[in-house]
């Protein structure tokens, strides 16, 4: 069969086949939200997961990477409200005792239930409540949207997505949900993100191709350069679809499907930054190298300056290259190229002139392109962020008080 | 005699014995403000620079590299209004033809003049207009203030400070001035900084002593992460003062005394950041190196959440150990102690309870203290920052247009 992709209308992470999910008003931080949730696979499953580089680890975090290293996780409960980051001990015990709530509520393994919470950093968990909660939650076939719901924060907006993919190993559905908003600066992984397939996926290669489609997406989101402690991006494959076992021989549409799944998440992710009015894209051509081409366009995307700029719709180009010059990537000035909003500021290395007015105008739109090309390479990469609003700062400014 | 030093009132950069200054209203990119000034030292000069970090380097820096090579510079151009960066061949024509210009009117070679421009990046200087005001500076004897406030930019008040010194290789003064407000995360040098003593200097020491002071006080200041195309901090030595050769023998006071005058100049940049309301102290200890706290301290005090919780007087520490977790130092999360404005956050990596209201009382003042000791060596250091107010983002989204 022909590779094909579609986007199922209202998708979520339970649309694929055999997972169900569920979320309740458990009041971890705030009451009369929903805050705690279970995301949840009928049959056995194989699954990977990418974690936070930060090296101050959040305890779901360190609990969840030990559960994932068997590839065997069916089950996963998510909270917001409170991170269990910087809990010292007692922040491991109670990841591990709600991981132990939920397998039993479930009747599987505790090794098979990954933890995932986001919110204030330094707070304990409110265990009572979780556990009152974890009892309340129930578990549905549309039950996505609830759990999505749950995992956001600062979120205006849910980011959730499914595709249905037909291919040679068969007919397969692609589900995710992510939060995003903001301590958004991935590294290794990213916020939390859940992905699911009914695709039978063997397990190496779904560590490999998770990876890969996380790199080159939800790695290159950022918002305001602090990568959390708790970042945290997991699949899980259960096989109810029936396809053919997809490995390295046969998987290249699966990872071009994934890619695309974890492209719309990065995209939402980044167009609902906190304080956020606009979605900024920056494409990078020509670097030396793909590594290089990755750091120039998440310095720029990542810039306050260039940040600031574009949401005052001020064509201001020369701190892009200003952000190009600090990124630590090879370049010569004399080839560099931009082009904002398609069109062209500077080349080889000498300002163009343009209508100022026209383009400010321009720049007042959702979606906002820079375009830089180094002409020194064949290093290519797209990272996407936000512009920087007032609206920022008081988000920002009384958090916890 | 016993080392002492001494701050002298209103001192500036033309405290020193035998140095002039002077400016004027050029019209470089606004009427009726200074934007254009020179420096100059009336008896030749033992010099040295350092210079941005930034790949992408504006032309009167790569004029300045070249000029300042032989270390004999006794006289600056600077002017506010326009970076003359991303100018190209022009650029750095126009740049060497302003040195000469300042060359002739005070009859020296035109390599013992260095150029210093801040401003919008890609545009032209406006070369007749830089000519006509050359010729219309007078140089002072107090023209240093005129200069400092020439080449103010979004800086809301002046920088300058100048020491009487007693020392045992005699009696001598330093002077510096410096701009700063945006664009700030140095590295190697940064923004615009003039010193100046009539001390003398052996020429390799000066260069060493000027880059250990830039180091440990104006590299370690952050005020928005964007590292500018155009940093510079240059010192002209001219030995007016009569006092004894200074060199790597006898110049631990000496280097002292400039990192006393580094220091005060890197806290004022802080402290009137763009849209700052607060200067932040972030002192580093017990990091596994120097530099590894360097580091640390540049994170945290550059962290957009931890500035944003500052402005707020919302005491959301988890917030600095995020930054310290990404910081790329080693370090273990268990042996972690963290303070804010001396009271303890965390001790040994678990969280300590804390009366919010009243910390956060605390946090309303002009200078906010974050301490962290990392106990697991003895590397230490300190950085400065400001927090991260709505002004901010006003100031920046309408530079340009």
């Amino acid at each position: 069969m022909k590779y094909k992709i579609t986007e199922i209308k209202q998708g979520t992470v339970t649309s694929p086949q055999g997972f169900l999910a569920g979320a309740t008003e458990a009041a971890v931080k705030y009451k009369g939200r929903l805050d705690l949730g279970i995301l949840y696979s009928e049959k056995p499953c194989t699954s990977a997961a990418v974690f936070t580089g930060n090296k101050v680890k959040a305890a779901p975090i360190l609990v969840s990477m030990k559960n994932m290293e068997k590839g065997k996780v069916r089950a996963i409960l998510a909270n917001s409200g409170c991170a269990n980051a910087c809990t010292g001990d007692k922040g491991l015990k109670d990841a591990n005792e709600t991981a132990g709530l939920v397998a039993a509520k479930l009747g599987i393994p505790r090794t098979q239930v990954i933890v995932a919470s986001t919110g204030v950093i330094g707070t304990n968990m409110p265990l009572k409540r979780i556990e009152a909660g974890i009892g309340k939650i129930i578990l549905t076939k549309d039950g996505g949207h609830k759990l999505e719901k749950a995992i956001m924060t600062t979120d205006t907006r849910p980011k959730e997505i499914a595709v249905k993919v037909t291919d040679s190993v068969g007919q397969y559905v692609i589900g995710g949900i992510a939060k995003g908003a903001g301590m958004i600066h991935p590294n290794m992984a990213t916020l939390l993100g859940f992905l699911t397939t009914d695709a039978s996926v063997e397990i190496s290669f779904l560590r490999k191709v998770l990876k890969t489609a996380v790199d080159n997406t939800i790695n290159m989101v950022t918002i305001d350069g602090d990568t959390s402690t708790n970042d945290m991006v997991s699949i899980m494959a259960n096989g109810a679809a029936d396809t053919e076992e997809i490995t390295g021989k046969n998987g290249k549409n699966f990872q071009e499907a994934l890619n695309y799944v974890c492209q719309f998440l990065a995209r939402s992710i980044a167009a609902d930054g906190e304080g956020a009015t606009k979605l900024i894209e920056v494409s990078i051509e020509g670097a030396k190298s793909a590594t290089d081409a990755k750091k120039i366009a998440r310095t720029i995307a990542g810039s306050s300056l260039v940040k600031s700029a574009i949401h005052g719709n001020d064509p201001n180009w020369g701190r892009i290259v200003a952000a190009l010059g600090r990124s630590g990537a090879a370049m010569e000035e004399k080839y560099v190229d931009v082009f904002l909003q398609d069109g062209p500021m500077m080349r080889q290395g000498s300002p163009l002139p343009f209508d100022k007015n026209k383009l400010s105008r321009k720049l007042k739109t959702g979606e906002v392109k820079i375009r830089v090309c180094l002409n020194i390479g064949s290093g290519k990469a797209v990272a996407w962020g936000c512009d920087l609003s007032q609206e920022y700062v008081t988000i920002n400014s009384d958090y916890t008080t």
